[in-house]
């Protein structure tokens, strides 16, 4: 069964720092939005965990094996390179969704995101070296099926990236909805789900439900491990096998 | 009128690459990508120009005011720090979607984006300094009415984002479908978009549309000038005045 | 004749903020010292400038070409990007060491380097476009011959670093002395140096002075033009051509 | 005793790279070598390390707590988000510059630094956790003694620097001479050594040495522990009571 303890980063208090005194140039913004995200994917990522960049201002980590410690270093070291701070919430749940839940109400416990003294909150619960499974992280590795020769080579480049965002959204949707799992969008045709314990009938119908709703054809790997990132090497390797094989869903 | 330059950026032959030999570290693709990303928006910021991240293997951006020497030593720049190439299309047209139509057309005429032989192409057109003018380029700059206090203090992070989420997938397809506009959502609760000349008529349709279609509340602040950064700069600040007085929507 | 227009880039009070509350992590400061000059040589750079590292918390730039504009707008760049801000004082003489005295004084004036309001100077004074001439930057790119060969596949890496350390050191003191010339070492073995307009026989004598003083031998190419990046590339073609002819000195 | 595990960083083949076809421009080249040196001191730093530049081409790192695995994912990383690769050799020795002979040897008996097929080697031994004791690793942290009221505020910023360059030359020739012990520039005013066992005295020594040659004044702060980032924090906090007490030497 799965154990995902996952973690909400919230940058404190940005949307005023963004206009403060007056707005600032987008540019700027942007670089430093996806830098965090980078630098975050690797603090993380060094510690066999995922990060998603979701809305950059608040992002959503998978840190199975990641305790307190390595929390509030990843946090230390963000306010020692960037002009803003990070606040985390940390949950534990069988369920993705419920995992995330407890670990927003940690944060929203201790004050609105744009309050000015809520900073560099470090909130909840993380698992103990004796908690921790071998099946504790199913991910799931998406993408769409031709999407270079069906939309890339072929349409203009937005209309293309409607199809891919259309079936994200339907994905993104039927999955929370369904399976309460959690699904990003992670560039390319690529969608990363953290899920909780699905077999292939599962997936099978989700690909059914986005096909028939919005008419983009997707594929996936699965792979279940003690951390993200060993979870997820296994699901790309699934994922390898479907295109290999011309198979929709590929547990490993 | 609005005579938008709108260059498509497209990282060559990068899905073979991402697998080749092996699947690679999804946290080195996610940091690479947002670092690329980040670069691209520095280059052509410096330019006075906007990157928007899109697919992130496909990138749109504006580019008034940069001509080819400027987009070969972007291209050169990329090609100096990173393991991947870049090729750009430029196409311009009073309509942004026909601008990157045309764009993503130089690029697609040039080879498959799988192709590892079709590397750093650089092709299309770019406005000669006497053709430009100083209403050449319209920015749209949406956000959520009280996503804070709606959504991210209340909800869990994910339910919040779809709402986001929906609220972009929305307002993308009406503006590309009624207007040939084209939004991105660049984090947080924000969308921007590259519009031809609309008048405020048109932004509160967009706007009524949203909320009647998924029930998320925008406004707008709209700027206009002979580059992006010049009018994406006056759309914060008309956004600035909705915001204090209450206006769904602000022309500057 | 040359006419250098030198900025000191100084990061504000940084010396208290590494220490404060408590000694901040090593390899923090150290990520955020070398992004930081990775940006500014980027934010310059397309601008025609050179900018080199030196001491990291006070870097010096050849900023020909860029006029108080452009350099409010990198501060502000870096305002909104990184956890400190920079000063900047800019001076122009034909002599670099005069021309960075000068810039060195714009900040003096404004107070220490360690005091906690003196933030964001900007001050001196750039070249009008009509002053600017086709000589006003004179650039030489040195390195060691045959550096690989003697030194990084024969010897501990510590004790070539030493070699390569003693001819910067030599050199830059002889250049600094004998030519009011700024030279800084840039990595592996390459030594670039702002110059005032020197013949190939005061080069001649520079690298007789190193070989004679440390047993280390040089070769140079010199370029010059109106900016930096201009001049630089001139040089670094001239140092090619010593590389090909076994010279020791080429001027473009 | 200290037991130093010492790893050194070569950019395969870099030199040629840098001007195949043609020179590439230096701007691009400074952005890529401080980003790479700062992305190697993040992962070596997140495993208990710690990287100093040195020639950027080459690098020095001190690598207790890391083994082979650890050092494969670092330069696996590397290939994965830049246009050059990476080898290591690692050697292990009481003595600081024993221990980074051994890794140069490895990195030489697998060809030149200027080879185009050696690449990525990955070659020598690494500490066994049951060979590893709580004071392997001895790192002392000089600084100059009011450098900011001697020199920064006071001369021109390149006069400043040849004064803190020359007390950094002097030191690292007589402590390598005198004591095996690798000696780092780390930016502003501070040197940080990697040394065997020494005691006050022969700190005290390397001082007086310094001033009597070049006139420059340092203090000191020395920590051991079992990993560079341990013992380089406790060396920050004995030097932090270096400037509270007026002592030259404290260790910790």
């Amino acid at each position: 069964m799965t154990n995902a303890q996952v973690t909400l980063i919230q940058i404190d208090n940005y949307g005023p720092w963004t206009v403060t005194p007056e707005p600032r140039r987008e540019v700027d913004l942007q670089t430093l939005q996806s830098r965090l995200y980078a630098d975050l994917s690797q603090l993380v990522g060094n510690r066999e965990g995922y990060v998603f960049f979701t809305r950059f201002d608040n992002m959503i980590a998978v840190t199975n094996g990641m305790d307190e410690t390595d929390h509030a270093l990843v946090q230390e070291s963000v306010g020692n390179r960037y002009p803003v701070t990070v606040s985390f919430g940390v949950g534990v749940d069988p369920s993705p969704v419920e995992a995330l839940s407890a670990a927003t109400d940690h944060i929203q416990d201790a004050g609105s995101a744009q309050e000015a003294d809520r900073t560099e909150i470090l909130r909840g619960r993380t698992l103990d070296p004796d908690e921790r499974a071998d099946d504790d992280v199913q991910i799931a590795h998406f993408d769409v099926n031709d999407a270079t020769g069906k939309y890339t080579d072929r349409m203009n480049a937005f209309d293309s990236f409607i199809h891919i965002e259309q079936g994200y959204a339907e994905l993104m949707q039927y999955m929370r909805r369904a399976h309460d799992a959690l699904s990003f969008f992670v560039g390319g045709d690529n969608i990363i789900a953290v899920c909780p314990d699905l077999d292939a009938a599962a997936y099978e119908d989700a690909i059914e439900h986005v096909r028939d709703t919005v008419e983009v054809e997707l594929k996936v790997g699965v792979g279940q491990a003690a951390n993200p990132q060993t979870a997820g090497m296994a699901a790309k390797h699934a994922l390898e096998e479907c295109r290999d094989d011309g198979d929709r869903v590929v547990i490993d």
